[in-house]
This record gives structure tokens, C-alpha cells and sequence, in this order.
């Protein structure tokens, strides 16, 4: 009855879609992508195996859709906020702040990361282009510095991947029960590399 | 017949051994961990099934010993020679040049680190502590330049880690078909950490 109950007061498709795949999401980061059986997911949402078939093809499904939401709430914000900024070095700095706030904030994207290439190859191309946005903006705007004189000439594509790299590994070390010291990280972080680029 | 020939080259245990682990290493990195049943190991390797079993006691005793042997091998020994460097300015540009170097130098950590958890506790918790053995040597170098007020004060737990991030991320992304470029990268990311934690 309770589990009834549960499913009831979300009223809508959208709804109980995205209450499954939170669930789904945690059960993986908690047990790892492989040791999760499909049963347990629908146990953990409050459906049947049946029903949740009826929110996702495969488990392979299952990831993408998780991948897709994920980054499509959390992290293409951030390029979208920060391509209105038109002053490089604002705009490098907003994307530096927000990339380490986005590792810092869920350990979701060492799901993410470590288990992308489970995904078929349609689906990894999907994801890998998401990814591959924000590098891009990255370099783009390191380059406008460097052009402008006020970043030292480093190979665009090192400094930008080093860039990412500091946020990325966050997930693989940062306390997550600890929120309040994200704040602090990221600011370490746009300190140590906005300084050590500079011109 | 090719297989007896190929074997009897080798002339001692220790020496077979490590072509064994050489050979499943490359195995685990193009076909990933999971994907590789031990029989495609001994095959690689040029031996029977049971005559692997001779060298690892299961496929998660292989892991480990790949894990250990490479660590011991190209990680350890880049600690054993900082550790003997006395001035902090020194020892961290060695240590940060060297750990871009590691990274940079094989695809090899992608496995260890993307596979870690795969190991039982016992051995999981031997390899962290290598591990963990880089991470307090940089954190010590940072704090006594902190100390000496030549680097500025930041969470010293923080700029650790992000300088590991760094080094660690580029085995995601690094084209390890151009090893000419490694040193250049490692100095790039000498020169962003260096001047970006400067007081």
C-alpha cells in the first residue's frame, strides 16, 4: 500500500520519470552500474521490473537517459549562462568556478564518467558531444585571451584539458558530506589557474 | 610448437612473469577488464589456461599484481627520488614534472584506476596507500612552502588534489601516439600550478 501510495502523488508522466531515474542514480553510485540488477532499480523506485520497462528499453537505456538528464539540468546550463558573457576573462572565470561547483556539488558524474562507455556507440557520441561543448568553450576563450596578450602562449588544448581536469578529478576525492567547503574549492581553483596562465 | 619456443626464451620464472602481466595489461586496456575471461590471457600470453593460474590466483589477484608491479615499477621510485630532494621549490616541480611524465607516459593508469574498485579490500586498500604515499608528499611540500610564505595559503588538502587532478586527468584525454609531446605538456602544467600558487 505504501508503495501505491508513493507512485500516487506523482501526478504526471514527467514526474515519476524523473523520481526513477533519482532513484536509479543513487542505487548505481551506491552499488556500482554493475552490480545493480534492473530488479533492484524497479524495488528501489517503488515499481515493478514490468513497469519500469515502460520508463526505459535496457539498461543501457537506463544510463543514457540518466547521463542525458543529468548533464542537460546541471552542467549545459552553465555554457549557456556562459556564453552571454562576452568579456573573456569573465566568462573563463565563470566556467572555471561553475565546472568545479558542478563536480563539487554531486558525486553523480563519477557514475557518469567511469561508466560512459557502457553506453552504445550512438549514445557515448551523444554524450562525449555534451562534454566536448564545454571544452571547446573553454579553449575558445583561453585562445581569445592569449590573443589579446593576457594569457601566456601554453598549447590552447593542454592548458584547457589541465583546466578540466583539476574540476573532473574533484569527484574522486571531494567529500561530499562536507558541502560547504565547494565554495572554497572553486575558488582555489579559478585562483591557482587564472594566476598561473596570466601573461 | 610456437607457443613452447616463444616460452622457453624467457628463462626464468620472474622474467615470465612479467610477461604475463605486460600481456594481460594490454589485454585489460583494449578490451577492457571486464570483457577479458582469463582464457584470452593465457592465450595472449602464449600459455594454457592452467598454466596462468601458476601466476595469479584469480583474475582479481591478477589485477592486483598488474596494479603493484606497475606502480612499484614507474610510480614508487619517482616518490623515492623527490623525497630526496631538500628544497621544497625543487622537490614540487619535480614531483608535479614527474606525475604529468607517469600519466603521460603509458594509458596504463586509466585501467588501475578506472578498475581499483574491482580489487578485495585487502588489496585495495595497499594500492590507495601508494597512492597516498604522492599525495602527502605533495600536500608536505606545499605546506612547508606555505610556510616559508613563498606560496599563498590555501587549503593545502585542496591544492594537493587539484595539482593531482591535473596530472591524473590526462589519461582521458592524452594522444598517446605522440609521446613527443608529454614533456611539453608536463611543463605547461609546472609552469600553470607553480606561478598559480605563488604568494
Amino acid at each position: 500500500m505504501r508503495r501505491k501510495n508513493k507512485s500516487l502523488k506523482l501526478v504526471n508522466k514527467e514526474e515519476r520519470s524523473l523520481h526513477i531515474y533519482e532513484k536509479a542514480l543513487d542505487l548505481f553510485l551506491e552499488e556500482g552500474y554493475d552490480n545493480t540488477p534492473m530488479a533492484k532499480v524497479a524495488q528501489r523506485a517503488g515499481i515493478s521490473k514490468a513497469g519500469l520497462y515502460y520508463y526505459c528499453s535496457s539498461k543501457e537505456n537506463l544510463l543514457f537517459i540518466i547521463h542525458k538528464y543529468y548533464l542537460e539540468k546541471y552542467f549545459l546550463p552553465i555554457l549557456d549562462s556562459a556564453k552571454e558573457i562576452a568579456e573573456p576573462r569573465e566568462r573563463l572565470s565563470f566556467l572555471l568556478h561553475n565546472y568545479a561547483k558542478f563536480f563539487a556539488s554531486h558525486p553523480a558524474p563519477r557514475l557518469l564518467i567511469n561508466e560512459v562507455n557502457r553506453l552504445n556507440r550512438k549514445h557515448l557520441k551523444e554524450i562525449k558531444d555534451f562534454w566536448k561543448r564545454g571544452f571547446d568553450l573553454i579553449r575558445h576563450t583561453i585562445r581569445e585571451l592569449q590573443e589579446k596578450g593576457d594569457v601566456k602562449k601554453f598549447r590552447d588544448s593542454f592548458a584547457s584539458f589541465l583546466a578540466i581536469g583539476m574540476a573532473a578529478w574533484i569527484y574522486n576525492w571531494f567529500d561530499y558530506s562536507r558541502p560547504s567547503t565547494a565554495n572554497e574549492l572553486a575558488n582555489t581553483m579559478v585562483d591557482i589557474f587564472f594566476k598561473g596562465i596570466e601573461n
